[in-house]
């Protein structure tokens, strides 16, 4: 395969794909966002070219720069990597590259990473879905661009009255302005609420609030927002002195 | 740490973790569902005892067992690995066995795994999310069981209206009913619908079809059905003859 789309996963390298671990290894030209961890970039062979598309000069490199620089490398016949953090296809933007690619008649192929959307909870103890609390989760961007399809969070929020989960990325500038929103769609203002900015890394910070305080409570991006009764969940908590609660007796495998 | 509660994956070996790898390479113990892959499976060591929990005598083990044996286990010292198709939180009742270890006082650790909802429709060269699309997801159990909260599919429908992707799991068997559901709550019947059986494995099959036509598409499990704008894209389909699209002199990077 000439360009491989890769997802880097949230941050620790432990948590890229065998798959992906191996492409970086092999790469002529490493093609990646700022969002990909250092810790990922390390894997990165000294004799591979690497070049930063995250942010130019301050501001960020517009995609059809980004997909024509991708059609180009591959068209040279090196061995590319896109690497993109988390998933290249959550709000990762993997199918407009992939359209570029498919366009031009160069060959490529997907490689799924772990997302953030799952894993940063999951970095903070906090399910996604629970057995008879959340039966649903909905990834939603925070983020309103031009063009995007705009997000109706009331209409959110009245689907997620029954105990769903939502997860919001990029929602850290706008996170008042959701609340109330889902707020005034019915969802309770007491709905616990779960924010993981750069989860799986060292910099890895956790707040808990209720879906009220959201607005007033500090939270850094790139942080992962859940909302619902799953964020009150803190499974990786450490207990002391517990007492079994099911009896290995009755272990009849 | 001793119990490990680990994501395999939609299948593919390849796109097991490093971590997961790592920890299946050292393992004790393979605590495994049925949905754990052969090639997956092929990677843990002759040494290793295998425990299949995904089904005994026909029937699915309960939970309760599944929890109580991973305390046990764990309490003997034994490196544990649960092994769990896809994500461990994302429909996987990963956060049940963590709070039986948790209360126990059993040490334990949650590796994330590359989740089917997204990998599967990845693997059709469907993207979940796409700029101009679809700004949201909603990964949702089609698998109606008793004591968990209902899924309101009318209301998922109202908030899917502007263009969201809707990803049901577990939902071969009422798919006639689901699709029935959303078109009741506002859905246009001709929306796009891929199904993804056995995604990343050598059985993969992928359905396409309209909303109307769901019910009476063959499909089988288990199978991740994507609904929504998305569903149409083909991005794994090779081109012939293609002319790019973008001009390589733009390139100013
Ligand atoms: C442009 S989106 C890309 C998401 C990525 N493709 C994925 O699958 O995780 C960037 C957003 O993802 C979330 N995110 C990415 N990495 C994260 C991390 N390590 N911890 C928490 N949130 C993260 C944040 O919401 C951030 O604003
Ligand atoms: C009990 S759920 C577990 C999901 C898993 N924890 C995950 O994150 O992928 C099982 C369902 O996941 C979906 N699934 C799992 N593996 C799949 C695969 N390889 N291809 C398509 N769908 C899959 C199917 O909908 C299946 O019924």
């Amino acid at each position: 395969m000439t360009v491989s789309l890769v997802g880097a996963g949230p941050g620790d390298p432990d948590l890229l794909t065998m798959k992906a671990a191996r492409l970086l290894a092999q790469a002529d030209v490493v093609v990646h966002d700022a969002l990909v961890g250092d810790g990922v970039m390390d894997l990165v062979p000294e004799r591979a070219e690497r070049i930063d598309v995250g942010k130019r000069a301050g501001r960020p490199v517009p995609q059809e720069m980004i997909s024509a620089l991708l059609v180009e490398l591959g068209r040279q016949g090196k061995r590319v990597v896109r690497l993109k953090g988390g998933d290249p296809f959550v709000f990762g933007r993997g199918g407009e590259e992939a359209i570029a690619l498919q366009e031009a008649g160069v060959s490529f192929e997907i490689v799924p990473g772990i997302t953030s959307c799952v894993a940063a909870p999951a970095a903070a103890g906090v399910p996604v879905t629970h057995r008879g609390v959340s039966a649903a989760f909905t990834v939603v961007t925070g983020h309103r661009r031009p063009g995007e399809p705009d997000v109706d969070w009331r209409a959110l929020a009245r689907f997620n009255r029954t105990g769903g989960t939502i997860v919001v990325l990029m929602g850290v500038a706008h996170r008042g302005a959701i609340a109330d929103e889902l707020i005034a769609g019915g969802l309770d203002p007491d709905t616990p609420v779960a924010a993981v900015r750069s989860a799986t890394t060292g910099d890895q910070v956790v707040a808990r609030c209720d879906l009220a305080e959201l607005g007033s409570t500090h939270v850094e991006s790139p942080a992962t927002i859940v909302i619902g009764a799953v964020a009150a969940f803190d499974l990786l908590r450490v207990e002391h002195d517990a007492a079994p609660r099911f009896d290995p007796a009755q272990l009849a495998l």
